[in-house]
């Protein structure tokens, strides 16, 4: 039988039907109406009611940037929207007429990864979605992992320099404000400007603005400064991952995210300074540290198969 | 039926005989034999064997510091004592005739104080041993938490500090070179070495060489450079509770080990920074933070009930 | 008599007729041929001749950003122009038919501020110069205090965070990366990307790019963001304040540059920091942190009067 | 004609009379009343009579650790003996009859070793006394500095580390707390408690307690620990002269006290540290860095010429 996941990002609503392989059958896609959050619920339910046409459909999954609580019902607070104590599974259902679970988006997509992509056949995962931020899922014993209250795995927000930048969580020194993508434009803007001489390639292709892409490019070209800020994100990549091993010691991490496009600039390294900052290392085991496979489907594939085990 | 539950420490291997309520029926000491290593089966087996005698005993658990593998047969390595993959489990079996469980220490202690003691009724704990280092255990949904190779809760070895002091672990600035009882002394040391003049009644107490008592003593008296270093601490472990509390969302943590016999010296200070350095503050529920209650014996009693329901 | 003082900035070149009093006879400006600095003498030269014109002149003092050598003559390395070994003095002199003098813009400034400004009847002064970075000028017994190779008070140099933010002069961490006026445009736009709830009223006012203006004004707004910018600004200042007190035991820190049209938000506080920071405290007389007086034109005031004082 | 040059140390008191070229004529050793400090007033009175005897001194100078006011005549702060405000001049004077002039004692081994040691023949001279802490001197014009209020040079407290270790002179993060002999043996000490393994050398010379012979000597012998200590210290010397640098630009660097009789185990790590770390390199000339090379005697023998000089 056939569930649909939906993936509510910042700018666009992408929905699909997913079988029990994991297969997109069919998918949809709408703006996210970002400035009226009251909106959003309306809009999920208007791409599911037309995905849904036709079919029979058991459920609807759907992954939300936010801390959703252990019910899976409600959205707590989400830093990127106006949401606050959203009865975000309530309104969808009753406008849909169909079950429905709410996850946080990195969950579904740890969960996607570890059904349908790289985490097949593994147990324990500590997934990764290196953004602009860092999202985090966790996949203890073949189970999503949510802790007490629904709010597990917010890995991004770890503190790894004391009283360091600040942070969008209202802390200083979380670790996506070191190794997220917003962290590598941060590094390299700062770099260029205080040391343009080895940012001429960067500064050639940004012009104005330095972006991620610039980075990555300029990076490709060779360009030092574009390497440095690589070089940086790996490392603390690398220390972080050491960090949750030796905490939660899984049986492989899964890193994914829009940073990924450029993993060839940065994940053997990462795994280098992962494997030196181990703690215990020489005396345990590694864990593999994967590319994430299933790339912006992730989400939506998760949330599907969510909806099928509710 | 009964189970005995050991607990090998540095100095002495203590052992008792425990019912199903986690009550102890029965208690024995033996010294360690620290130097030598291959002797501590031998001690072990001798003080099961003192306290079968007569009894029906159904399996033995023993707790023991080092990381031991996921079949809970052998200790990997053990930073205090000269093992190195240990087959402890065979080894004792093979000389009482009973099945037996080796199990961390800190994860013993975690899973007496779930079943007995501070985590009745909770099903999502992070467990704390505050001793010379940091232990941790973790009990998520009720049951006992290993990670994929049985070595995960080492929370002592998150670093918090990057470059920081060097650990016994090989790495530098984790967690436990500043919130146990070593981080303390150390602490405390540091400001008497440098300001006398705020450390009087602490040097007055020490005479020579200042030990965790009389930091405890002096800060009790009002001395400021020790109530500093129990600041210090208490900062530091409610950071540390609070990228736990990001990673993990427990409903409560538990803290014990022996620096707790001065809770009152700093776990309120400590309980304020966490609840100040919780990513998300404002918008989740608290979990609560509780002193452990079985004291000593926690990890023997954990111990033998994991050999219970092995 | 009068002499010629000239302030070449990154954007113009401006040149005044000064008298023995500072007094400024009569001024002149051209713009800066900053992609041409093989064409800077020449203007220089235009400037002077034509303020020269009918007038007695007995030297011109010219103030440079850069290395200037021990013998006052050669530019031998300046950050923001593609200078490298610049024979500077020659070049002038030899177009002009005058005595000159090239002096480090920074010192210049010090001692015009030290000779006619806020520095009059001290003798041991740390001027510095908070703009984009942070210049620096030592006045020791009545004289403007240049090191062995010309090249001391490069105050913002000094390391003040490990391994800390990319600095121009190829190094990290140096002070005018925390204590500048780049420094404050940094800080008050990180916290506004990430914290941007804090930021309402910068945000206001910036529209797309938040520069130093918009800080100053979304400051005295009440804009928390734009405080903590200056606040961390103050806290800076008083540190290296501090560091230069333990140092060199001045009679008193002049603090001018752009940045101080809004001392008003940071100069108390960084009195307090200094205060609080200073090594000694308690036991030692506490140097005056007095604003500059003469504003944009102390650097040609300075250059000149070194110029009679040659 | 002879002068005497007295250097009060915390636990003797050393004498000598001293021609002008620097020579020892004649010594004599007291030890220091250092529970007594209103007593050491009268010891150099005691051994300034002894040495005096039959011979024609023109005057006497002293050396003393702690904050001298700039008429060279009062001891305003001694960190490690009870004076405050203590007339040191005026009561000396009046027990021996002759003209008393008071120094710091880092400033007075600077000027010992400017006149008749490593600095001979150089103008601008910063030196540095490596012992328990770092005890500074400046020499500039061929002159000592002695700042506004005589206080100058206290070039140990620099902070180099934010919210670093706990130091002496209350603050925190001092550069003496990172790159002295204290600072050689607490980094010794931790690593060898912490990581025994590498420290298996050093804890064999040192039995119970590890002081800076034994970190000297397990260094030699190529103990892990010890030479970690030693690099750290290099690294933290060459930051700190780099800061210097910057601000001072030396001609030259003296480097001497205890720690220095292990130079060939720092010495050359630090030059590499500096130049690495030094602002502007490739542009400007490097400062030789020497060691010091009257050892024990160079503050007797630059007191003795500060009082010839008075």
């Amino acid at each position: 039988m056939l569930t649909i996941g939906v993936d509510i990002g910042g700018t666009k609503v992408s929905a699909g039907v997913v079988d029990e392989n994991g297969a997109i059958v069919e998918q949809a896609l709408r703006k996210t109406p970002a400035d009226r959050p009251d909106l959003i619920a309306e809009t999920v339910a208007d791409v599911v009611r037309e995905l849904a046409e036709g079919r029979d459909i058991e459920a609807v999954g759907v992954g939300a940037a936010g801390f959703v609580d252990e019910s899976r019902s409600v959205v707590r607070f989400a830093p990127n929207l106006a949401w606050r104590e959203e009865p975000l599974q309530k309104k969808i259902s009753g406008m849909v007429g169909l079950p429905v679970v709410i996850e946080n988006d990195a969950n579904a997509m740890a969960w996607g990864e570890t059904r349908f992509g790289a985490g097949r056949g593994q147990s324990h995962i500590v997934c990764l979605t290196v953004g602009t931020g860092i999202g985090g899922g966790l996949v203890f014993d073949g189970a999503l992992f949510r802790g007490h209250w629904g709010m597990a795995a917010e890995l991004g927000h770890m503190q790894v320099v004391p009283d360091g930048r600040p942070c969008g969580c209202g802390q200083r020194g979380c670790w996506e404000q070191y190794a997220s993508g917003n962290a590598l434009v941060m590094e390299a803007r700062l770099i260029a400007e205080e040391q343009p001489e080895r940012a001429g390639i960067l500064l050639g292709l940004a012009g104005g603005k330095i972006e991620g892409e610039e980075v990555t490019e300029a990076a490709r070209q060779g360009d030092e400064a574009s390497l440095a800020a690589f070089a940086s994100l790996a490392d603390w990549l690398g220390q972080g991952m050491a960090d949750l091993a030796a905490i939660l010691d899984p049986g492989c991490f899964i890193v994914g995210g829009g940073v990924c496009r450029a993993s060839d600039l940065f994940l053997d390294r990462a795994r280098e300074a992962f494997t030196r900052r181990l703690t215990g290392r020489g005396h345990r085991p590694l864990p593999e540290i994967r590319l994430a496979e299933l790339g912006a489907n992730a989400g939506m594939v998760g949330a599907a198969d969510l909806a099928r085990h509710r």
